[in-house]
């Protein structure tokens, strides 16, 4: 258990935990995977966003607020909400690449949200006004303290990476966060949000001022959730999480995203108010929701009708939302649970959402994204306008904007925030989590200095090569994870090769500049079965390789020449699959369905066809050569 | 080709076609499987429907809009339908028993309708007043000339079956319906109903009214469905089928009770108007529905989010939407078809529909039902509350009465004219299309009388024996549906036994009373596998008996006592289910997943265990024992 009063440039400082996590100045992406998504988002996602802010007029609600002539406002009612994530989003860009002309565009976006804000504190151009409805008279669906939850992180961002900036941002966030507790805090009204996500980031807040009170008030909404407070609705009271208190609940349900901010902001509470019971129950749900209810790919939420995980094993590839936005509160909740717990099981899912949920989202150019995120996709898709927001979940091919469009910023500030969740420290050394080229620079808090860098061609080759850039006068931990899937993992130390497993690996020692400890992971292609509880993929097989899931999709079919619909084929599990060129082949039969007026009877085998091999596509890079069928789970021969 | 201009009481009435429905006075349902229900919805159901209408204010509405004091209005913005449904199904009952006392509540009913209808024949409880929206605002979800399309289903119900009834709903009709004419009709408005059901209430009108304009109005709003009048929604246009014009179709699409009424109402104007090319158009997309987007039972519908149509091969049992009212759709589209092209395939669906959806709908007691019919039950059912509304979809249990009610009628006014789709002649004698205990005693249109007794234990039992009850003058024929399933079929004539093939069996004669015909179905239970691309289904067996789709029931598993959770289960399919005291036992293995932190690996077997007989429960008739895990498709050992 370490404890801390310092507070990095990261999205989660807790004052306790067995983990402490590095800042921006403490760890640089410094190629590859991810550095190459980093650069897109900075250079052409951040802007790209502002432009249809603008352009919808969600940001002009500011300043029609401001003006007092918010009449027709535009956009739905927590559009507030993706002003903010820009503002978050720019605020660790800027603290990463320390760009001025963003720092100057954040300024002035700053100032329209200010104009915005009243005398008490309240902050909405969605209520309120002549023509609003009243101040918190819909909480069910209203989202005043969601789009605050928003405001205060994008708030902590700029405290943690500009501490001394005059915008004025933190302020507003303090005087919403003061008004908030005024009316939700002890004595006030006993309500929550719809929505949560006040939740984890008054906690952050409260780090990140000392402000206890906002912690307390994080601790106030955890503990009201579940009792009923919000109104009863067709999908029930388990959408919002409102069925049952979180202490007491046993896995995630209802609406996939509402259910990971709440966790997350109950894991802060629970830490910060050293609720071990509830970081229990919590611990118990991240485990039952992950052995139950999640993709292969990380996604999570199977329900188009209320964006909400299904029962148990209802995991349709064909109709999975797998909501983007539901990836990121995963990845928060997992990533809170990870630096109060240390288990690499945590980080082994964030790695999975993180390269199959939140990189398949945006499209090469950054410029265009998926809300949901199917894993069988029937018909080719159809090519949305390039100048029109559209539907949601209707998309079959990524789209530049939403009607709702909370997933581009989302992505935007976990991909500007990303260096936070590669390492951490604790009282004896530091952890490596997630693979990339990387620099760190930090130090223990007993004053030992840490420089390792970090190399590695990760998640295409397993090798991952870390070396002292300092020589130490003190012994040190590394610890380096070591995924579950990677059976058959070696380390190699100045003392020799040893095979580890599973889990994570240590090496003390006081290490000398140059000194390399080599972790290397099996990254060749295998293939991977599921539970028969997930009946939908029932006599199917996915390809893995690392954290990479892949697909087979149609637009890799046209030189095989057999089929051009990935309905036909059947995979040949006695062959393994291999990497040829760069690419991962499999061995595929076809097999043409024979056509009938009535799809079922004693035999509806089809016609059989010859095998051939078939290159696979990552997952998270289909759909980004037009129109096209793909498949992750693909039947077996 | 028939052309007839007699009315006979029957909800549908073509004035060409190659076959020619009987009446309720034609022919009546003598015992077994339906005449049982049609008892418990003359009982139980319709009794239970007029409670709910009144206890809801559903009724009330039309009294409130009569005083001039409508203010809060209750139920939705179509509730007015619900009213109309339980008049067409009273209106169908009385003719076919002839009940006093439900002739004296039809007329009390109808006389508080009649005052809510305005002087121009505008007829909406919803819309018009101060504080509604203004007449035909809303059209894509204001459902007023869907309202009328039932009130005119209701009027059709009552001319056929007591013309000379003088409570006054035909005339209430017939006002609503040149109201209609005269805003809709050439030279009015273009536009059509964002929920169709006009269209087919239209032509019938027409037809039993005499009036070619109102069939005439028909044929437009069918033109107009597909040109875009509609505004564009979040589910897409082909939701109401506003995206594709009706003849150049080839499939249904979107809401799947909407497209299935609107394909009824075009069948009728294409007989009507001889629009072969339009007749063709609709066979073609009821093929490929059938083919492709249909569940085993009959059900269609597969998408929660918006009740609509999945892809083809989107039929997720654990997800089936397949709602009463597509069910009911279905019936109607394919009725209409078979009246037109006499082709035996679409009876075969109407059986299969009839049995395993709307036979599920209710339960035993006729007072609760399901509005949604999964085909997999996951966790045991909910029992909801006796004395409230629930939401529609949410039940996992038949329940009372629903917000969105629309099914519970729907089955009513079906069950009630039942006998109608029984049976047809056409100019040289008499089809049968549904096999059940009846007597039938009609004419042809050169005046041969027909006169037949049926006698039959089916669905349970094959045996179907028509036996002539009036000796003829002259020969006719006796055409025999032989249902697709019923490979090995045998008609035994008084001239001696021959197979007969699916399709359909003629036997000419001159027919003596007493003489003797008797088709043999083979209903040994059968086991059935999906085309593979019904995904979901993949490695899975369903049960079939005849017509009749079998599920395991966990309720049932108790005396094996290996497992209670249906999710355990294996169908061995090297042994064939047997009947074993009336019930259908089948032979399965037992298996239960392991239990591990993440559901993908290398392999994912659970163990294994012994095998044992298991007796199934026929679809319809499951939740009838409390709470419980069900399952139509089933793995295979």
């Amino acid at each position: 258990m370490t404890t801390t009063t310092t507070t990095a440039a990261t999205p989660v400082a807790p004052s306790r935990g067995a983990l402490r996590p590095l800042g921006l100045g403490d760890i640089e992406i410094t190629g590859g995977f991810w550095a190459q998504r980093q650069e897109v988002n900075a250079t052409r996602t951040l802007g790209h966003i502002e432009h249809w802010l603008e352009r919808e007029g969600w940001i002009r609600n500011f300043d029609d607020a401001a003006a007092g002539t918010l009449g027709a406002r535009t956009g739905r009612e927590f559009s507030d909400s993706e002003v903010y994530k820009l503002l978050e989003a720019m605020a660790w860009e800027i603290g990463r690449s320390d760009d001025a002309d963003l720092d100057r565009r954040f300024g002035a976006l700053v100032r329209r949200v200010a104009g915005a804000q009243e005398p008490d504190g309240y902050l909405s151009t969605a209520f309120g006004r002549p023509g609003q409805g009243a101040r918190y008279s819909d909480l069910e669906w209203g989202h005043e303290l969601y789009c605050y939850g928003h405001l205060f992180q994008a708030a902590v961002a700029r405290l943690r990476t500009r501490p001394s900036a005059d915008d004025g941002l933190v302020d507003i966030a303090r005087r919403a966060a003061d008004h908030v507790v005024a009316t939700f805090g002890p004595g006030g009204r006993v309500a929550v949000c719809g929505h949560a996500e006040i939740e984890p980031a008054l906690a952050e807040l409260g780090r990140a001022t000392g402000e206890r009170r906002y912690v307390d008030q994080a601790a106030l909404f955890v503990a009201r959730r579940g009792t009923g407070t919000l109104g009863d609705i067709e999908y029930g009271r388990s959408y919002y999480q409102d069925d049952v208190p979180v202490r007491d609940a046993t896995v995630l349900r209802g609406h996939a995203v509402r259910a990971n901010y709440l966790s997350a902001g109950a894991v802060d509470v629970a830490v910060e108010t050293d609720d071990a019971e509830l970081l229990a129950a919590l611990t118990t749900q991240w485990q039952n929701t992950v052995a139950r209810r999640t993709y292969i790919t990380g996604g999570q939420g199977s329900h188009h009708l209320d964006e909400s995980f299904g029962d148990d094993f209802v995991l349709p590839p064909d109709r999975a939302y797998s909501e983007t936005c539901a990836g990121v509160g995963s990845i928060m909740f997992s990533w809170r649970l990870l630096l109060a717990q240390a288990d690499p099981r945590y980080a082994d899912l964030i790695e999975r959402t993180l390269y199959n949920v939140l990189a398949t989202s945006p499209s090469h150019d950054g410029q265009s994204f998926y809300y949901t995120n199917t894993l069988h996709q029937r018909r080719p898709g159809t090519v949305p306008a390039s100048d029109a927001a559209v539907p949601r979940a209707s998309t079959s091919m990524r789209a530049p904007w939403f009607a709702v469009s909370c997933c581009p910023p989302n992505v935007a500030r976990t991909l500007a925030s990303l260096a936070s969740y590669v390492a951490t420290t604790d009282d004896d050394g530091l952890q490596i989590h997630q693979y990339a080229p990387s620099r760190i620079r930090t130090a223990l808090p007993d004053g030992r200095s840490i420089a390792v860098d970090v190399e590695t061609g990760y998640p295409h080759d397993g090798a991952i090569r870390v070396t002292a850039a300092d020589s130490s006068d003190e012994p040190w931990t590394l610890t380096l994870r070591v995924p579950s899937w990677a059976a058959g993992a070696t380390l190699r130390t100045p003392e020799g090769t040893r095979p580890v497993s599973a889990g994570s690996v240590s090496v003390r020692r006081r290490f000398e500049a140059g000194d390399v400890v080599e972790l290397t992971l099996p990254v060749a292609p295998r293939i991977s079965v599921a539970d028969p509880r997930i009946d939908a993929v029932r006599g199917c097989a996915a390809v893995e390789r690392g954290p990479l899931v892949l697909a087979v999709e149609s637009v890799d079919l046209g030189e095989v020449g057999v089929s051009t619909d990935v309905a036909d084929l059947r995979l040949d599990p006695s062959v393994p699959p291999r990497v040829v060129d760069g690419r991962v082949v499999a061995t595929f039969g076809f097999e043409r369905p024979a056509e009938g007026p009535w799809p079922y009877g004693a035999d509806a085998n089809g016609t059989g066809g010859r095998t051939a091999e078939v290159p696979l596509v990552e997952y998270h890079d289909w759909a980004n050569r037009g129109p096209s069928t793909m498949r992750v789970w693909i039947p077996v021969a």
